[in-house]
């Protein structure tokens, strides 16, 4: 058995590899050819905690098995551990034996952070230039790099309601990707001063009313919604649900009862089914069509799949076997 | 992170050890104490397999948050790997993050023997001399183990349906014992030549009828029902428990849902629930009474309950980091 924490996933695994990890994941999904059994939660209520197992099988050709557990322990913040502290269990599906541990924490990033660069590979116009990212909590670090991964991107424009956070963000973007990207990083005071004149917006807040006003985006957008996750979350604008051309979603199941962003326009009969062009592994499939001209606005929601969890870890293990940099346990 | 071995968890955990906790475990469950979710199944017919899902949360004075991963793959065996693996992820249920993981073959062993002692020592008479254990499989040497610890035991047959396994079995009795119990280890041809003299009986098949004759079984003895598991297998004689005293379940639910043992003389009418004097739990915890007389026939049946692996793998994990003697990964 081998243990991977995140230097020893960077090592390993690129943005890029995690990229075609979640397409091939979302392409079995939508296959049905996943096996994503309920959530198990345990709640710990002597210290205000919760413990969430999420178990799953992927087949197809390259089949892979595993579980998250990801527990949920506000107070952790007051001494100085992770308050959603998560670990990876990766199983052989062949034998049924368990063969590595992996820092969770990262590798939900990570596969977050690429499923988002594969919808903007797929949706958004090729020469997009600028990009918008709002929100710079503990996924925004991914959500960017897998921006700058899949299009030739020369300014990131970063909001957050914490403004010195953002230029904090932007400073790290910088010492992170100084060798790799030439893109300018801004924080911005005033999300609506961008959100008009960007080719890309990805949003990754729990806020509970849209991050930016969806009355004033540009012809030929595409906005990925990655934040909300719960049906009191909504951080894409119901006008811009109203003006896209083209929606998709990750898996129709989880976001329907999940992603306030969709459930309350729909609700109030301002979305309806019909508008859904279906799920981005049909897309990747070729079962359904994708941007149908460059002024389309394209929208891309995602709440996420254990599906996705399963697949990257696996396919991360067999890397780090391969360059042997691991230590067997 | 801590990984603990077969060998790390014999070094630093003994059987006593083991029974200890236990009885914890079931003393908490039977004061509602335990939160043991349903398990969740995965099957993966492609490779003839299951992987099975099991968290678990037992609260009280010293709680302990964790979960069994067992996998059943038969065609294991062709590849000379384990049919049954088992890995076991403990938590620390006051911040929920991953802090060990242990062998789960190893852990369900001892837990099983514990469990088996522990009934054993609170049902079974003071002076018991003899024992009769059936069964040699992968269960059989922590049983065995189990009832040394907590009796006396002048001799010990043995008894199983290949013969020559069962003589093996107790060359390494010998081999494993000789420096800890002066208890002769005797395999036996025909069980029923040593059931009706002997003061313990421990059986642990997956066997389909009987294992031995329950008209033949002398006054005081004390019956360990632990192999059967399915509502299709039957170990211990309907006769035996018509004519027993005491009969104790480690789990109401569990016993009343799964043991065919149980179930099977219930839906005959040969056993009815007043019968049942309770959980063993609910004995250690002194809400029901134990054995009356030294000449009544107690009988103990378990299924195994998570509650078991997430409090014994808790203590086991920390006896590892106060001994000091595991490598942090």
């Amino acid at each position: 058995m081998i243990y991977l924490t995140k230097d020893d996933i960077k090592k390993v695994f690129s943005m890029r590899e995690a990229l075609d990890a979640d397409k091939e994941a979302l392409s079995w999904y939508s296959k049905g050819e996943a096996n994503i059994p309920l959530r198990t939660n345990i709640d710990i209520p002597e210290y205000n905690g919760q413990s969430l197992y999420m178990p799953g099988y992927v087949g197809g050709e390259n089949p892979a098995l595993g579980m998250k557990i990801v527990s949920v322990y506000p107070d952790n913040i007051k001494h100085d551990l992770p308050s959603v502290p998560a670990t990876m269990v990766v199983l052989d599906p062949k034998t049924g034996i368990v063969k590595a541990i992996l820092d969770g924490t990262y590798l939900t990033q990570l596969r977050t952070g690429a499923f988002q660069g594969l919808a903007t590979e797929l949706l958004s116009n090729e020469d997009a230039k600028t990009a918008l990212l709002i929100g710079t909590g503990g996924q925004g670090m991914a959500q960017l790099e897998a921006m700058l991964t899949v299009r030739n991107l020369e300014k990131v424009y970063v909001f957050d309601i914490d403004k010195s956070r953002a230029k904090d963000f932007c400073d790290q973007a910088r010492n992170n990707f100084k060798n790799k990207f030439n893109t300018i990083f801004e924080s911005v005071d005033n999300v609506n001063d961008v959100s008009e004149m960007v080719d890309i917006i990805t949003t990754v807040t729990t806020s509970r009313k849209a991050t930016f006003d969806g009355s004033k985006i540009k012809k030929g957008v595409h906005i990925n919604g990655v934040g909300a996750y719960t049906p009191e979350m909504c951080e894409i604008p119901s006008s811009a649900l109203i003006n896209a051309d083209e929606i998709y979603f990750d898996t129709m199941d989880g976001v329907l009862a999940e992603a306030g962003d969709i459930i309350q326009p729909m609700n109030k009969n301002l979305l309806k089914n019909d508008n859904i062009n279906g799920e981005l592994g049909q897309l990747i499939n070729g079962n359904i069509s994708g941007r149908k001209s460059e002024d389309d606005i394209t929208i891309f929601k995602t709440v996420g799949t254990a599906a996705l969890d399963v697949i990257v870890a696996d396919r991360i293990v067999k890397r780090a076997l391969v360059e042997n940099s691991v230590v067997e346990i």
